[in-house]
């Protein structure tokens, strides 16, 4: 039996665009023969399509196109996903669901059991939970029919509470006492650069644990917030990696099962990966697709002189091309001369169009027209966020006048700390580096210079700076960045409490500071543009923290 | 035996402040001799804690709160709620549950059964159900306890898809299988303006099917997009209503159990609230509460001559007192000299300082600035926005000078139409107006103004306006508000496709403008400020839409 998988790029609620990718491929398959083509889970609308699930008309035209793809399925065997409806009298509305067509027809419908409820997933929201297996017959093979979380039952799941087992039941179990040959498996899995491995590790388990072969087909490409990696996966019976796709672009491979089930074949070697690496790419990927699936081109970038732009112009050139990219160079009296020509020298490494726009007499306006109330009040912050956001509207201008997207530059580190002027420069249609620790932004920044120097090497050396007000430093307000970063992940990523912090060895004073600078600054991460996210704990709306109170 | 309801304003997230209030409100119990004293949903730590759920040590502390309230619970029945930890091997990690306190020491645990998660609710991201049933045996009575959901198992939902039981389950079925004598309900309900005589009647239904009386405790107070009403509710065992605590504040109650099952008495017949009243309060409330929270006391306020501006600054009035709130008026070469008067004068009748900054020598150097940029092209949205992102540059200059909240004006037509400047008229902490439609804008005008003209006619009758250029109307670009607002509302209450609209008789081609302005807008809106909640679908946390697509 020959089996294809097809891993596409879906474009979120796009049911034409989604439609023709699929039966394009179908069209592919069917010229090599092949028997079983799997796509991805909810291939049909695109992963996650939030709640256009709550309009019925929307599912209604998933269904259509199911029906629509299914006519051209005469000789060949194809699974997708799409939503359905619940038709039984409790439950929720919807269920998340696995297609198997065939002959012209929809053969079978297979349901999500495990639906995950947390970070960025919330499919209890719309779907019912399965709780009927069955098994596809299919020219002598038979074949089950696995939807992502169903896989993760008996695996240990990190947790801050310290629990292995999340779910109630273990869909995996279920379906094994059906006796498939293989398992098909649809599944959605965004990028984390830490979890990469393991999620390869969970399908080697199941392999290994069931004695049974797996085909799991993930989608890539990115929508806003999130990146999936593709990567899908052949897993032969004993548990080793027989095949792996491509990672953040599309792919299709076929595979003849009797060469997957050869017991004699070995598994691949596979190298682990590396995260700087892998992160990069989605990001490139994340920013590409965000411009690609909204129909815009051109980027417009604040060069400041700093890492945080520069790493972002050039994942920006990288996504789009260097004509596509256009930087805005904005000194002011407080901008270092080192700064502005490392600005320039990056623009022009990078071969981007680049302005310069000293914002000093829109200040000095500011300042004056101001003046009748700040009267002799002392400057504080105030002064240093009226600048950033005189750059915030010049770039929003350009922005708007050229149909160009402004990018946002801010990092994880400050985006935690609230080290931002809100408006200022947290503006952005997006946030390339906002799910990017200031530690890994550099590592970043040695991984693009790795071959040649494109980010020149002051903007590296040159300590962190905003220049708002005269000899500024980072480390004036917040703890070093090592420090700094290391109390936020353990207070972000593992959810542990500033005492857990403390006792884990980490600086108290720093941990408390930084706890209360993270609490603090919610509102201000509340109006964040979206951000990709790379890590297992973004922010966004996969950590909802409460405005208002004392915690 | 005496019951007592609790009706309190929570903190979220503050455990301290909250376990003192409930502790306070233990001792004037005591003080009259109450037998049992009820709670709301999570009073321990307010609802909705969100992902303060995911820290383990949270958890824990709000436990040691409830063992700590339990030390004072001799000689008086408390039932308080609090999430707790699910100790079996599977499942989600916490419960959210209502705690038996009496004799010094927790008695019972109890857990919520149905777990809301739709619009703003997102229970089962923390939760697991409950499927255990018990009943209180206390000074010779049997209570029952129910969570909020709990009680809507059986009551039709207005739901897009048509179905009228959304659950698995019925957990009063269930309950009642262990004959209390009467039901705890411990609930948090948000406000919607139409949902007010909806949820009395769940519980009258409820009541009358069973025959049982209940004691359902709303809590009160807002959390930044949430507002909650209170109102609630003692219901006799015929399904009539007793009493009803205040909306919109704190209140404390005695009932006689004896003289609620009286057979002899008779329900108050209580008149239908006014929707534009009760959003009136709400948003005053919305507003003091976030004010109060946060630790903030001023409100600064953009007034542009306009409806909105002079509604929200009414509400701020009325919210935080005329000494806290100040305006600025951010004239213009195309403001109006009517729009200009009208907001002195409404600044003048609510007796709060105001200043008067003109923009256009800003915006002219904005202009010279870009020219080099800009060169010929002709003048387009980038103007008009550039003046609206002056006026947030200096409002948000003055709100970090004085330290002083600004307050959003913008309302849920231009929101949803995306008729509006981002980082322009779209800044501000809270978003007041972001849930009531431009026509419900207009009937709180008239509501204001019922008896004395607060709001100078002028700005009621003059046609909206952004004043951004030469002879601006709102209905250049949009289609009037009685018409748009009718199809936002089945477009975004409703989930109705344009097809269905359409065939509801509303113009097919505004259909499909507004249903193009408001999916084109979306990204706008992932960055407005929190909206305060006042209908069945607002903005925010409660709608969830891709940013990538068409649909």
């Amino acid at each position: 039996m020959k089996i294809a998988l097809a891993q596409l790029n879906y474009h979120v609620g796009d049911l034409v665009t989604n439609t023709t990718d699929i039966v394009l491929n179908i069209k592919k398959a069917q010229q090599f023969n092949v028997d079983l083509l799997i796509f991805s889970e909810l291939s049909v609308c695109g992963y996650p399509p939030l709640d256009l699930l709550d309009y019925p008309g929307f599912v209604k035209k998933c269904l259509e196109s199911v029906e629509s793809i299914a006519r051209i399925c005469t000789d060949i065997g194809v699974i997708i996903g799409s939503p359905s409806f619940n038709e039984n009298e409790k439950g929720k509305n919807l269920y998340n669901s696995a297609f198997f067509l065939y002959d012209g027809n929809i053969q079978s419908v297979h349901h999500k059991t495990l639906l995950p409820d947390y970070d960025i997933f919330d499919e209890c929201r719309y779907f019912e939970p399965n709780n009927e297996f069955r098994i596809i017959d299919f020219k002598g093979k038979k074949i089950g029919i696995a939807i992502c979380e169903d896989f993760w039952f008996s695996q240990p799941v990190a947790n801050s509470f310290g629990r292995t087992l999340l779910y109630r039941e273990s869909p995996m179990d279920k379906l094994m006492e059906l006796n498939p040959d293989f398992v098909a498996g649809l599944v959605a899995t965004p990028f984390a650069a830490s979890r990469i491995e393991a999620r390869k590790e969970v399908y080697m388990k199941n392999s290994e644990k069931y004695g049974i072969p797996l085909f799991v087909v993930n989608q890539t490409g990115a929508n806003s917030d999130l990146v999936f990696e593709g990567g899908s996966l052949v897993i032969n019976q004993k548990g080793e990696v027989f095949d792996r796709l491509a990672f953040f672009e599309e792919d299709f491979q076929i595979y003849e099962l009797d060469e997957v089930t050869d017991t004699r074949a070995h598994g691949l070697k596979l190298n682990i990966k590396d995260p700087v690496d892998m992160t990069f790419q989605a990001l490139v990927l994340g920013v590409r697709d965000f411009f690609y699936k909204l129909g815009f081109k051109k980027a417009i970038i604040g060069l400041s002189g700093g890492i945080d732009s520069a790493v972002t112009a050039v994942i920006a050139v990288k996504a789009l091309g260097q004509k596509n990219v256009e930087a805005l160079i904005l000194p002011s009296r407080y901008t270092a001369r080192d700064s502005l020509e490392d600005a320039v020298k990056l623009a022009e490494t990078l071969g981007i169009g680049y302005h310069i726009i000293e914002i000093d007499r829109l200040f000095d306006l500011y300042t004056e027209l101001l003046n009748p109330l700040f009267n002799n009040l002392p400057e504080d912050n105030t002064e240093q966020n009226i600048q950033a956001r005189i750059r915030s509207n010049i770039l929003m201008a350009c922005s708007n006048k050229f149909g160009s997207v402004l990018l946002n530059t801010s990092n994880k580190s400050e985006s935690a700390a609230g080290y931002s002027t809100l408006y200022g420069d947290m503006c952005g249609s997006l946030s390339v580096l906002g799910d990017v620790y200031k530690t890994r932004v550099y590592e970043i920044a040695g991984y693009i210079n790795k071959n040649t120097e494109i980010i020149p090497e002051g903007i590296i050396s040159r300590p962190p700076s905003a220049e708002l007000k005269e000899d500024q430093k980072d480390s004036d307000d917040l703890p070093e960045y090592d420090l700094l970063d290391k109390i936020l992940y353990q207070y972000i990523e593992l959810n542990r409490s500033a005492s857990e912090i403390k006792e884990a060895g980490l600086d108290p004073s720093s941990v408390d500071k930084t706890i209360s600078l993270v609490n603090n600054s919610e509102y201000k991460r509340y109006q964040s543009p979206p951000v990709i996210r790379v890590s297992e704990k973004a922010f966004g709306y996969g950590r909802k923290i409460p405005l208002v109170g004392k915690f």
